[in-house]
């Protein structure tokens, strides 16, 4: 079953309803209007009923959409009903803050194995208890570690050539932290990690004060 | 002038278009269909047109949208036509991370200044030039350096407090990195980081290909 002609957008969004739902869940909301929901995620309620139209039927009319029960159907949708076990490449100061970072795990996304190249770093365990292996070991532990995802938090200059270690290694989705954006063949999928989006929603917000 | 009616989810939007249309502009791309702009943005076309609705009349019906002009407005509107300065709370690992990272600069965004409230780390510069100054002079550097966005790399623990100094102290815009929603007062804005959203997609495209 492949949903080839879901625009990424739409995931994206699905993702924002199903942590906007995970709110409400602990606020004790057990239903919610599909416009409620909408607002809550700055969507308009047209495009909410969209991007779940692609997956089936969800709510009722005039009701709304049963908050556990959507939540429970999303995660399920986008896979997230189960745990996903990372390989993260270079432990500088941003990897350390990645593998240290608590929304992860939360998430159900588990940084299992870590790599470096660098002698000083590869032997050492991190605080949080994987032990830094060597670059040259990559392939090896993506396949005994059962690896789903690579994370490259490696400068930019040896991004792309991590990417193609993981591919070789048999890894199909990469996250890259690094400030390039990396090319994979077809087939495969990478999400280039841009903090700077989120500062242009500010930047707008500042300007339109300002004005 | 305030556009409060316009969602959140439509500024996110224009800054991906605007990214497109760099990319565009790079290749030498003078002309882009509305559909084919749409596209690159994994966004339907009706959804581009009306995001672009609210600000005003853009490209010309049957040819599209100029690339230069489209991404000047766009620039325009999102208040990207001019450089902002950030401060930066708490230089452990992800704080050394973000000072380093070259896409900040690259888009307009530059760390003036940095806090910690570590005794070993205050007063030390930092390779990026930045001298390391204790918490408590926040207010008055951020009057002398008219800073105008405050980036939260502070433990969760103190993301809060941390958000109230930033507040006290002028600043009406947040960009939080530690792994809880920080609560601001009417009429100031936060945007938390949630590195999780981009695992979803993968975690989604992974799931759509195992079934």
């Amino acid at each position: 079953m492949k949903f080839s002609k879901i625009p990424s957008a739409t995931i994206t969004r699905l993702s924002l309803y199903s942590r906007a739902l995970e709110e409400l869940l602990l606020e004790h909301v057990n239903i919610i209007a599909s416009d409620k929901l909408a607002q809550k995620c700055g969507v308009n309620p047209a495009q909410v009923r969209k991007d779940l139209a692609y997956f089936g039927e969800f709510g009722v009319r005039g009701v709304g959409y049963f908050v556990k029960e959507l939540l429970f159907e999303i995660k399920k949708i986008l896979g997230l009903n189960r745990r996903w076990r990372m390989a993260l490449v270079g432990i500088g100061n941003l990897g350390l803050a990645l593998v240290a970072h608590e929304n992860f795990v939360k998430q159900g996304y588990e940084f299992v194995a870590v790599f470096d190249v660098d002698p000083k770093k590869v032997g050492r365990r991190l605080p949080s208890g994987q032990i830094i292996h060597h670059i040259d070991e990559l392939p090896t532990v993506v396949k005994e570690k059962n690896i789903d995802i690579g994370v490259i938090a490696t400068p930019a200059s040896q991004a792309q050539a991590t990417a193609r270690l993981l591919v070789e290694a048999g890894i199909k989705a990469i996250l890259n932290f690094a400030p390039l954006q990396i090319q994979m063949p077809e087939g495969y999928i990478v999400e280039n990690v841009d903090f700077t989006v989120k500062l242009d929603n500010l930047a707008y917000h500042l300007t339109m004060e300002a004005v």
